[in-house]
């Protein structure tokens, strides 16, 4: 491996014993301060997934492992750096790093730990016998359900508030923000809030509940609700729960984010305070029918086809003639064939997923977004490399940092954010990812009508989740925690 | 003007009157809560810099203000967003803001504030006198000397220690660090570490000083120790002041950099017990010689050619077959000609200025980056738009995301930093802009025996500002404040 910042000549550079030298004498120097009082663990990322201009784990990275063998008294091995350490369930299976770490257990007799988003019991325990870890590390998953360890320990395996490994965490992290879980609404929120992960305060209301939707924010209130004792409805028109993430999950790379509904299906099917009803649809008149005393509205939000975006707040012209496509077609099966513009002004992952299944499809796809890069938002999540290098690799045509101004029948014109300059796009259909707006006309119906509400015995009504403002799926779970009545102690 | 975000249907939606019916209610009632007690000052920004897409300083910006005339006691107009009202001395001339808020007086007889970085008292005067504010607002002057009206006032106009216009300042708050600037290395040191930006502690030691190099550390340890009343050398190569700054004021568009130089140097030129040495590069032996008791090496730092930057710690292939140039030969006046690739992995402003010099010079530019913009690092000064714009509008063609692979004497290969696909860029001499090295011969040489040293009769020996680790020139400035002897009470 050459050297990228190590240019010394005396005897902490050169030769890989020499480079080697200060790392050493930082664990003597730290084992000599602490004596017995305390093991010495030591991280050390044996790859740097850089080839030969960085560390290998097949190279100078077991060199340097077999050198210092015997002087931690724990080894933490992964691969470097965060984008590396920590990958998406859409870029890396659980275990992507077992390849580079597996010769560590060969070279030291100190116990090893190892991480790679392990969040099921049979696959930690695999590794384990293998004899490529003794212990496991795990922060996300630990994230998504801090109690993992004791119910694993129970043998209560379905119990476990799996991550789905969106990084979300990760994103919250690096925007110096509380730190938010798309599984867990509680994260970052113990001590705040004095919110448990598992545990929530009894009812204090004896009215019945009503959750209208059982998309990420639904299901959290049926489970809240259940949790606190109250009888709890949960009405969702499609024949699946899950809402948005089902129908995401089915997209290239988000299968994982199905664990945000399996977890939660299968909490309040085993409540028998809650009962769930499939294919039904509530309208407005349905609702104050029932009288249920406490309606919480989820009904999930639509992509906007009309441009309105980032860049945009006014329609783009010649809308009307194009064949104009939004995620939600997609992910409901109706697809544009042939040369398709995607035109993302979201600039998170839906954009790029989009277009991982069109080229599935077998379609011509050309990628344009006003930001620089693809997926702009997705540095937060440590995706937007990959994401870029994939599409690039699927043989996706990147234009960037160019606006959506027109469109025709048979091609769009993009404009250049810095000169103005037009290009023009050939493409038969436009695919708008650009923003959402709520489902929320059934919770507007009941608003506009207190007497009515009043008089049906309803007595809070609430929007959550994304028809309350379409956002992250964690904010759905989150919010639902944090401001519906679900939570507070009012019910 | 079309609505980008209010669609209200109710009264605050809709006509003009309604649209400006918050802003209306929040001023009026702010006036009803304070009464008599104090008066109400409002900030309307007059102008979006949008065209016909946003507000119009001759259309709705107008009307609104005349809506509303006699209601603030203090209308406080500019334009808007941030980066359009704080622009750089490279992109807006003093007093940029005239032309949108010069209608202001004529409809309202309230007191009218503006801003444009208003440095010189004539320019302020004049505005005044033509009647198109009654008062300057200043910030970013008032930060570079927060003396400001108290020295015009008391006619000291050279003393002044005038912004230069680099949003260095705006770069530190936008990255949520204690901010800095170019002038001013007290700036935000106020309070925390008790300076007063034209106050110094006097002398604690009789001791004189020998300054090595007259850029903006040397000006500024040659001042602070002068201030403090030693007597002081100011040792410069050249046969003019300033180092970096005075090289590149002459650089399109930083002609206002120069001013780092021009404060200093008329102040130290007004001090008896400053003595400034012209033409005059001093070796090792000749410093020893001298024997002065606290040196200071300045000596600045030179732009490497070898490609080390952000993306590159390897050197390029094919270095030594290519013409290759850097920013100091620029700067010296040893220009290439013809088709020339800039290179830019430094991401601050120097690779852009370079092309917009060569392009002046008749050169055809191609500039390429490893970035996905160009001039990245320039976000935190509000540039980057207007850099990337001007770029293009010259006619440089812009390659981003792509890293230099392989220099050959007639052309050059980029690679996709995402995909590695390779690209060929026709260009006869290639401009590395990438990363530079302290000039830190003459110091090292002296550190490395401490017997001479002490033997010369030399007490303190330091390397300030690019000689000791190449950054920007506010740090430069506010190191030779922070860390040198020259600042701290020890001598």
């Amino acid at each position: 491996m050459p050297n990228r910042y190590n240019f010394r000549s005396d005897e902490y550079g050169g030769s890989l014993e020499n480079r080697v030298r200060l790392f050493r004498e930082i664990i003597e120097e730290t084992r000599d301060a602490v004596g017995d009082s305390m093991g010495v663990a030591v991280r050390f990322s044996v790859d740097e997934l850089r080839g030969a201009e960085g560390l290998e784990a097949d190279k100078e990275g077991r060199e340097i492992v077999e050198m210092l063998a015997e002087l931690p008294d724990l080894w933490d091995v992964n691969i470097s750096e965060w984008h590396n350490d920590s990958q998406t369930s859409r870029f890396a299976a659980e275990g992507y790093q077992e390849p580079f770490i597996d010769f560590v257990k060969q070279v030291t007799t100190k116990p090893v730990v190892g991480v790679g988003r392990y969040t099921t019991p049979d696959r930690m325990v695999s590794i384990v016998e293998k004899g490529i870890v003794d212990m496991i590390g795990a922060a996300r998953p630990s994230i998504a359900d801090p109690f993992l360890p004791r119910k694993i320990e129970e043998g209560r395996i379905d119990d476990i508030r799996e991550c789905i490994g969106c990084n979300i965490c990760v994103a919250w992290d690096s925007m110096k923000a509380p730190m938010r879980c798309s599984q867990n609404p509680t994260n970052g929120e113990e001590w705040r809030r004095g919110w448990h992960p598992d545990r929530i305060s009894t009812k204090s209301d004896d009215g019945a509940v009503l959750v209208v939707g059982a998309g990420p924010a639904g299901l959290e209130a049926a489970l809240a609700a259940g949790q606190r004792g109250l009888d709890v409805m949960l009405a969702e028109a499609v024949d699946e729960l899950g809402g948005r993430v089902s129908r995401e999950s089915r997209l290239p790379g988000l299968a994982a984010w199905a664990r945000v509904r399996d977890y939660r299906g299968y909490q309040i099917s085993q409540m028998a305070n809650v009962e769930i009803y499939k294919s039904s649809a509530l309208s407005a008149e349905q609702i104050l029918e029932y009288g249920i005393a406490h309606v919480a509205i989820a009904t999930g939000a639509r992509w906007r086809s009309d441009g309105y975006g980032r860049q945009h707040q006014f329609p783009i012209a010649g809308m009307e003639s194009g064949n104009l496509f939004t995620p939600d077609d997609i992910m409901s099966g109706n697809r544009p064939s042939g040369s398709v513009l995607i035109y993302d002004d979201d600039h998170y992952y839906m954009g790029s997923v989009v277009a991982e299944q069109l080229i599935a499809d077998g379609c011509r796809v050309v990628f344009a977004t006003p930001h620089a890069v693809v997926a702009s938002w997705t540095d937060y999540t440590l995706e937007q490399h990959r994401i870029q290098a994939r599409l690039l690799e699927l043989g996706v045509e990147v234009v960037t940092s160019h606006a959506l101004q027109e469109i025709s029948s048979l091609d769009a014109t993009l404009a250049c954010i810095y000169s103005g300059k037009t290009r023009l796009v050939d493409a038969s259909s436009v695919v708008m990812v650009t923003s959402r707006l709520p489902e929320d006309a059934v919770y507007q119906e009941l608003a506009a009508d207190a007497d009515r509400l009043r008089e049906s015995g309803i007595v809070t009504l609430k929007q959550i989740g994304d028809c309350h403002g379409p956002a992250t799926i964690a904010a759905a779970v989150y919010e639902t925690g944090a401001v519906s009545t679900l939570r507070l102690s009012t019910i």
